[in-house]
């Protein structure tokens, strides 16, 4: 009976509440967020950041639709197909919630038969991942994407990526970071000398994109046991895969008796050198490291891959967040415009993503610490009245100021008091208030106040907007 | 057996081309659309126009998830919830996209126990609608939203919604408009006064809504046939839905037998006065036209409603776009963040939405009819070779421009041709180009160019950051 009447009660809950109102769950869907204003005030400062360097570098921009035709991104994404969000079937062309901007990137291109371009774009993408907000990883989320097409002397773009993602990640001053860099043709001679049979190029990859998050021990047991690899072969891609350093260790390479006798590994390593030189000449190898550990799990990468790691936090008091993770990723990918076109042309593509929630984590948390006070609007005057009656003066003014280009704002009141436009002022951080009231209508004027000071002016009403602009102007 | 080889042929098809390759539609959903670097930079100017002023009335800017719990969207939109896309089941809970940014800011506000703020929110929505994308009507389209929410003295957030709209439709110089304005309960009241029975008030709401497409015949007979009403209440409604015109006419319902006996058309004339006494406080009331056919079809409105439409084209080529329809459309809606609380705590809101597809076509087929050319990058300059095994010194200057916040590019060629370079300049726009060569080298200056002119300066290398900027500047 307990029993049943636990049931009928669970029942009753899920019906709703005493007064027969339908139960809400008021949430947004797991693994995504709202966005407040102070959120927005900091996310638009990172965007910002990216876009400028984004356009430092030439790069135009272009947007996409949020779904794509579900075929578009089949077989794209190898084992990570599976986290691809589809939308139901409601008649029509069945679609999915797009997984990267790089796909779309490459059926934009193919579509279109471009094969030359330099673009950028910034837009949400959707994963069905096990979310981690705290450090994060979402759902849905933010890639902020720069990626150059086109047939190049080799390694010219690929090592401007490298630097927009070192000027990036300086700019936004996330403390130190490291870039770490490797070539899909490296990894694949690798598997190659080590006794790896072809067919398991792809999944033996997926398991050494492993390493940044367990230890080596257990990826060998993957590779050995899930994957059946023999035990010999995995110890060797052991040996490789702890080694990384700069020039000095691609020389070494090419000179290893067994690396250097596989085609593809001579290639990589070849362009790797070239690579390392073109990132002298920019001045960053202090924080680029060539690592044979780094995979990345994406299927369609051909070349050069990427991944920048935060190292540890400026702020010491948040120690979980050290080894934050990758806050940018990329590589190159020769062969992905080609599975797109009806005659399989090859359009040459490297590119950078920046991840810009886990950035966004961290300046979020280290402004919470400092108590800096962000503002939230651009108001620069508050239009307030000393007495009662004076709508309609407020109403005439603010019209004026707006169509003068003025930010300004008003109580929505009819006869709001003085204190508390006063201390509206000092909540939002609005730096001028224009007090209209008897007298100065008589006189032709308006008083403005400077909150910071609490000076007053009186000013006439055909120079307050030249006098507003003065008295805000960034220098 | 022809129906048989039909049938084995659409196989094959569907199979693939003759090449066994897999035959793919390379296209973007249906209803939506990519947007290139012209069209984005088109994109970039109306949104910048809508976004200085939300931020001129001192708008706070959220972001919310792209998609919603399905139930939080359940409800919401009357007839038009067939539109709503929904995501597949692929475990969990079960989600929607959005389908407008009002409904999401209600959630956002009832969670977060808001019960007072003035914000905006530009980001895409989604409707399963049939598409009409040359006059701009997509599945996928922007919204650009401005809201006033909080227990406010009447009419005062109203009229400023009104006053943005007008500023935006001026700014972006689309040609004539008009903005219609009604209010929910005088509908309400005019229906009740007309004989329609309660019940009835929202289905005979949507059948006039339709006016703006549809004659009165056709939608007369769809009150009477489909829905029921009595041919004289039709009748009568059909009398009251042709007025249209300003503060005259509101005195005259004020004065009307029957209407000035109800309570609710007697509160919605009584606010429509004031809203346009501030309306001529703000010197628009030339632009707006008290309208009883306007409807607007979404179930949440409580009280003042408007539509922005376009009269015709000042481009009188574009024949075809003459009465493209609603650009903005908004109303108040006071009882919606009440569904979301639990308590059914009530927030007041009024606000406009922008629906920025249609006045991107207009202002897209204009300027391709102007042929203005758009650049779609900022590049300051190029860095350029005259000779050839340069490579290493164009690198190492474009990198000291990015260095110094320059905004630079190079043709990513081991050897260009300075020809290749000068053209790509004429090209894309760029107006200076930095060359570098054995001479300058030696001298430690470069040769800068002036697209324009071809005028040719040696600058010392110290002082190109600065003549670059100089030559730039915007005035």
């Amino acid at each position: 009976i307990a029993k049943e009447v636990a049931k009928l009660l669970e029942m009753k809950a899920q019906l709703g509440g005493d007064e027969g109102k339908p139960k809400f769950v008021l949430k947004t869907p797991k693994g995504t967020r709202d966005y407040g204003p102070k959120q927005m005030a900091i996310r638009e400062r990172v965007f910002s950041a990216i876009i400028s360097c984004f356009k430092r570098h030439g790069a135009e921009v272009i947007d996409t639709p949020v779904f794509e035709l579900k075929e578009t991104l089949t077989g794209k994404y190898g084992e990570d197909s599976k986290l691809i969000y589809d939308l139901k079937d409601q008649g029509g062309e069945l679609l999915s919630l797009r997984y990267d901007l790089t796909v779309p990137f490459a059926r934009y291109l193919a579509m279109n038969k471009i094969t030359n371009i330099k673009r950028y774009h910034i837009a949400k993408v959707y994963r069905r991942d096990n979310p981690a907000m705290t450090r994060g990883r979402y759902r849905e989320f933010y890639q902020c994407d720069f990626d150059i097409a086109g047939q190049f002397d080799p390694m010219i773009p690929d090592a401007e990526c490298l630097k927009i993602v070192h000027e990036i990640l300086s700019d936004l001053q996330l403390g130190d970071f490291v870039i770490k860099v490797n070539d899909r043709r490296i990894l694949d001679g690798m598997f190659a000398v080590c006794g790896v049979p072809d067919s398991k190029f792809r999944t033996i990859c997926s398991s050494v994109d492993k390493l940044d998050k367990v230890p080596w021990e257990e990826v060998r047991s993957e590779m050995v046991g899930e994957k059946g690899l023999s035990p010999e072969a995995a110890d060797r891609i052991g040996e490789y895969v702890q080694l990384h350093g700069g020039l000095d260790l691609i020389e070494r390479l090419l000179q290893d008796a067994k690396l250097s006798q596989n085609k593809l590994a001579k290639e990589g390593l070849g362009d790797m050198k070239l690579l390392f030189e073109y990132l002298t000449l920019f001045g960053i190898t202090g924080k680029i490291s060539f690592d044979l550990s780094l995979a990345r799990g994406l299927d369609y990468y051909t070349g050069v891959i990427f991944e920048a790691v935060l190292l540890q936090q400026e702020n010491e008091h948040v120690e979980e967040l050290v080894g934050v993770g990758s806050v940018a990723g990329g590589g190159r990918y020769d062969g992905l415009v080609g599975m797109f076109d009806p005659k399989g042309r090859k359009v040459p593509c490297v590119g950078v993503s920046i991840g810009i929630e886990r950035i966004f984590s961290i300046l979020e948390q280290k402004l919470e610490a400092s108590e800096e006070k962000i503002r939230t609007t651009e108001t620069q005057v508050l239009v307030a009245s000393a007495q009662k009656k004076l709508l309609e003066e407020r109403l005439k003014l603010i019209s004026e100021l707006w169509d003068a280009g003025i930010k300004a704002e008003m109580l929505y009141k009819k006869n709001p008091k003085l204190l508390n436009q006063l201390q509206y002022c000092e909540d939002t951080g609005i730096p001028l208030v224009a007090i209209v009231g008897e007298q100065e209508l008589k006189d032709g004027v308006v008083k403005l106040r400077i909150v910071a000071t609490r000076e007053e002016v009186n000013i006439r009403r055909e120079s307050l907007v030249e006098e507003i602009r003065t008295r805000t102007s960034q220098p």
